[in-house]
């Protein structure tokens, strides 16, 4: 546990009450220099950081949890306030620090930092402002913990998800962008919410670009183990290709509404973030919609761009994309939006 | 499941797949009318009611909140927030309302609702400005959740919890303050970060006013089973009066430290009431330092005050004050607590 | 808490310690009759029984949990060494009676007493056995909690749970068998195993008779929202029937080999049960393959019969049952699951 | 996660789904060779080792958990039993083997291997026994996890804790003993029970020897922070040595009781120990009593002893002991408790 600054002064002299009060036992042993914890840092420590610290403290994650950010003032104000909670939560360490030196050694790295989405803006106008941003960040980041997942947050996610792969140097199993995890479970929501069914028991992706050009995979909706779509072709229910439209938009949407009505979004991408690192730290080798290295999958073959696909999970990172079927009009979408983001990066010369 | 306000309609004509997803079995009954889920309610979306709202919710602690605002779009946005991360969570129902029709049947009702405190505000100053609110928010409250428990967080929750009894016609068993459960646990992480001890093995309390009258009980703390002062004393380690007045007051400024650095505290109080709820609502009989009708213990005898006491808790609210002994400095400090909380209630003319 | 029976009397006398230690406050409240907590009661405490109980204790899903069985000494050291865990877990009333005393009220009432299934002995061998057995405790098991649900766990269940429904008297919706939802368990692991992914991505369903003629369905199966079959199918990979005949030969046997193994069952079946109780007293509306009254579905026409069918669960118990698409084979061997349940009903002139 | 024996085979010339099924993504790196994850290997898969794996299990404690037996019926049953469930589990990797192949790199080792203790027995008795099967499972098991912690359940705890830590060549501050931690919770529970409080709000020890010459501390006990014996003295309420001597003849007798009436203990020892590998696991630093080396503590001086003391455990096994003051009489007890463990080590010759 990171000792606090004013240290805990009883008695004349500075005599030490934690010296007498726990004595060693005969012949102990220092501890052996591969014992180690779970660790995860976060980077930036906005909105959507702190949901995803806070989250992950209240689950009971990690055993060590570091913060950065370049506001010393709002920095401390935020672990000082996360650890007097420490009577209340089982022990786990949080430190902080605005270098990186607090964060040597972690399993994840979050980075949330980036400027706030403007009520109105694109996810792609926040680019330039994020981009000199990563150059600082990543490369000392990645030095500090060089066996760690990144997992990047900040927006928009697949390009600076492609940025920070490039700037750390990891093997791209190692970096991830949460992309459309919480756009998947927007979807799920939206479809529970209709059937008045536990969102748990929704299967949905979306996949593509976390963004106005995502993709939702109609054909992959099932509901407790039944597709949807044979399942309303089964009962001659007919569909109108607008209304599956208004739906995506709605999800699309979600994200804008939430900004527009309270200004940023914050605790539906902390409980995403937090599942995704559970999945990781736990090696559940779970299946998540998340940014991932996508050439060569997919027919994306013009060149390497992260968006999000259907992957499987673990401590290793990515250990595979699901070989999802989609219809040919989902694949003409998907490739669109890899056109979409890889011109973005052409324009920036990246 | 509050159905969102946009529907989900697959199908020409508005054929409802719903219908067709699920048969009823034969002969199924409605639910009884007597059977009932927990229910916890929220006042006030700001930081502090979010951060108590979203740790309820990650702690699984309710099967249904309800939050309530004056501030429409801030409520909605932050329902909306809350509702897209189901696919993460246990299926808690979140509802929301700026009126008191989404909280009725709650078992706990929380009161988050004030203005902030001010960098620099004392607590006492909030006053003024939460009484007329008090008066608009806690009839028709109590009035839809007539058996509920009413946990008051607003500050200066001491008086706000006296007022809110009043106004609530509640036994004073079911009105609590949250008190100095928080500061309880400031003093427990300052004590169990010097011993680089858990914090849950340390035994500590501040009691009386929540605020700049505080009483530390040195004679209470004690950890892993060791009171500390006896230790001390048969240890021969000297102690000196400044330094155990120092941590108390590392204690007090914690909050006003941290809204210092960061402009509010949120994280700390939420863990602090959420851990209230689930003591409430699981029955568990813990003992906590609460505000509670004060009259004719410790010897507090001059009026009608509540102010933070070792309170036991249960499903029916307060069940129990513990016998402590205090020293003769710590019962005189306390009933200066009490007298400094009347003389405010005087002033006010309540 | 259930007082021991050995109470602690410190003090000359009998004075009785817990009236000094503790002060009520002024004017409290007695708690109002219709504050209630949730409460599982559990009959028959063999190792199905125990698991089941250990399990909802673990997971903190009842504020009372309530055990019967016939043997007096059994039921006492069972109560007695899970009230001595009562320092490592959340504060659960644990009470035991060998009449249905301590059952009064519950919420879920679960039957596991019965018979062991013999190695080598068929699940409707057991029946005869079971039901004289059952005549005698459902009837006033469901008269001291007249608005619980039954969950039946004894085999041979599907029988068992018609035989609870009959002497119960309780609408259908209240009345479910654990059925094939630890078959389908099995299945998803065994699946999972294979494919090196999480069980919890996997969706397939054993449906009809919990046992020999239990129905695998094939074209339910999906992985990470993949359909299997169609899968295969597209990456034109063959597949033979007899193998998947073996994969739910090895799904049924499953049960049989841990008997052949160990005796008996238990740990499963005790996470599957202590599933359902979270799902239906969470009030999670989740799918689960559980054994409700399948008269009306799936085109059983011929009599009153329970089998386990994809069932939407909550705190009213049986929501609704899914309407799945089977292919006619399927279609086919559910029909006949359920004629040999019938038929076995028949040959008992129930 | 351990393949099943029997592999799932779909497609015709055994052609592998799970290749096809899941695609690599480019230029992917193997697991770093220091990447780990947590494990825990239980040795003995009787009642008491089941009761531990199964709660370690619930309470998601290790991502990897290995069992051993020299019974490999018995065992293989037990792992299927736990495998069974993996769909109502987050992922554990749960592996068997009747040598020790399954156990390399355990964080820690769980010994709970031994006679079962027969009603009436001494827990002396059951040494010779116990001390030959030692002789065989700790020199390769410590060999196969040499940074392991060692946690001994198996009775005689403490004389075999030594034994083990003996065999193992380990420092003793990875040696542990399960000790009195259980005894501690039963002296707990009939406090609170009798309170009418929470088990978690009373501090209680009983230290020295888990048996019949343990030493309860009745200066030790706290109930919320109060110290019972000054809280009497003050409230001038007067107690008996016998009626303090008769509780503890309770808790003493209550392990004896639970196996006259059930046969064996299980359920009470399983959350004991499954508390310590958290503790241990998450580096909690909690003060547990619990078997550790003794000399030259409590002027335990005689030789080297593994007795009950509160002590900080955290994931370096022992961190040091607590200082607690005992009355003279207390003193003698625990004295005499080492004498009684030196004399049979001196009859055994070891």
């Amino acid at each position: 546990m990171q000792k606090s600054a004013s240290s805990l002064v009883l008695g004349q002299g500075g005599l030490d009450i934690a010296q007498s009060f726990f004595k060693p036992i005969d012949g102990a042993s220092p501890p052996p220099p591969t014992r180690r914890t779970t660790k995860i840092s976060v980077i930036g420590v906005g909105n959507v950081g702190m949901a995803v610290a806070q989250t992950i403290l209240t689950q009971d994650l990690a055993d060590e949890l570091a913060l950065v950010d370049v506001d010393k003032d709002k920095l401390r104000g935020e672990m000082l306030d996360l650890q007097h909670a420490a009577a209340f939560l089982p022990r786990t360490t949080i430190s902080a620090s605005v270098d990186y030196s607090s964060t040597v050694g972690s399993d994840i790295l979050i980075v949330t930092a980036g400027a706030r989405q403007i009520p109105g803006e694109s996810r792609l106008n926040l680019l330039q402002r994020n981009l000199a941003l990563f150059s600082t960040i990543i490369p000392p980041l990645s030095a500090a913990s060089p066996e760690a997942i990144l997992l990047i947050v900040s927006n928009p996610v697949d390009v600076l998800t492609y940025v920070a792969w490039k700037l750390s140097g990891f093997p791209p199993n190692r970096v991830i962008g949460s992309g459309t995890n919480l756009d998947s479970s927007r979807f799920r929501f939206l479809i529970a919410d209709h059937l008045d069914i536990n969102a748990q028991d929704v299967q949905a992706y979306i996949m593509g670009e976390h963004g106005d050009s995502s993709v939702a995979l109609w054909s992959s909706i099932s509901v407790g183990g039944v597709p949807i779509l044979s399942f309303l072709e089964r009962q001659q229910i007919a569909y109108e290709k607008q209304t599956l439209e208004k739906i995506h938009k709605e999800v699309v949407h979600g994200a804008y509404e939430v900004i527009g009505l309270k200004g940023y979004t914050s605790w539906a991408i902390g409980y995403s973030v937090a599942n995704l690192a559970r999945t990781i730290l736990r090696d559940q080798h779970k299946v998540h919609p998340v940014s991932v290295l996508a050439k060569g999958l997919y027919g994306i073959d013009d060149g390497e761009v992260f968006l999000s696909l259907p992957t499987q999970l673990g401590r290793n990172g990515v250990l595979g994309v699901t070989n999802l079927h989609l219809t040919e009009e989902e694949s003409r979408q998907l490739k669109n939006s890899a056109t979409t983001i890889l011109e973005v990066q052409r324009q920036l010369g990246i």
